[in-house]
């Protein structure tokens, strides 16, 4: 798939059907989300694939918005390693960009993810930290869910010419 | 270009020759940015488009690493209105997203770009704001400085097996 037309047809997809997503996909996705940029390059990523229902239905349990975890084929956790960290304050922003090459990767090979929100809610981040048994310097930003999506969505509108401006606000 | 290729091949440009990035291109990277996923959709982001010489080398003035800016031929800053974060917590994730399809888009059109951390260092975030004229409740996360890459740069070697976990640290 063309990268633009990616990146403007990517959806947040939250019903998946029941076929499995391959290996082969998932280490392309894997492989992209290590492809973001990064503050002085620390890389700061760890990913955690879920493939257990059970593991996945644990993430229900203390994340108020992680239905579709029940119908995903796969999920990763996106964690960074704290002590990767030289210059404070950017980890958040480097796992972002891998979370979005993950949820672009994902759309590019016709699969459907979305992006559930961990960090800063401190109650998920507690749950996740306790599921996956992270140590104590790594700290969970994100889970995508993966799966084949259940139907097509269509392109939204979403260019606003409003949130443009030139040389100043 | 593809969409997977297009990822694992993008690299930060820091030099850059004298040709202009068109308007064409810079709209298509703009609209871009605003096909991000943001929590709650709530799409925080403005964009502030500088093309005078002058505004961008304001920046090198209060930020350390942005000589690029002295060849780049547009620069890109992402603000984030605060005013609309419902969850608090996650403006950086919504506009660190919109930073990289921004850089995603940059790279398939043929233009290069990187990524010049703003938030969270104060100083930054102080002389951005008063150059831009941001409104209080607007809060500055990066600037992308883009332009033709004076040199193509080869694809690196980023993946790495051990930063992959399955169901558990």
């Amino acid at each position: 798939m063309d990268a633009l037309k990616c990146i403007v047809t990517r959806r947040s997809v939250r019903d998946f059907s029941e076929k499995k997503v391959g290996d082969k996909d998932l280490l392309e996705i894997l492989k992209c989300g290590m492809y973001a940029p990064s503050a002085r390059n620390r890389k700061p990523w760890h990913f955690i694939v879920m493939r257990k229902k059970e593991t996945m239905i644990r993430i229900t349990e203390f994340h108020p918005h992680a239905m579709m975890l029940n119908s995903a084929s796969v999920a990763i956790a996106v964690v960074a390693d704290t002590s990767l960290e030289k210059n404070k304050g950017y980890l958040v922003q480097d796992c972002s960009a891998a979370v979005q090459n993950i949820l672009l990767a994902a759309h590019s090979l016709g699969l459907g993810a979305v992006w559930l929100g961990i960090y800063p809610r401190k109650k998920r981040m507690k749950g996740l930290s306790e599921l996956l048994e992270l140590p104590e310097n790594v700290a969970p930003l994100a889970v995508v869910a993966i799966g084949h999506p259940e139907k097509k969505l269509e392109q939204l509108d979403r260019f606003d010419v409003a949130r443009i401006h030139y040389e100043k606000w």
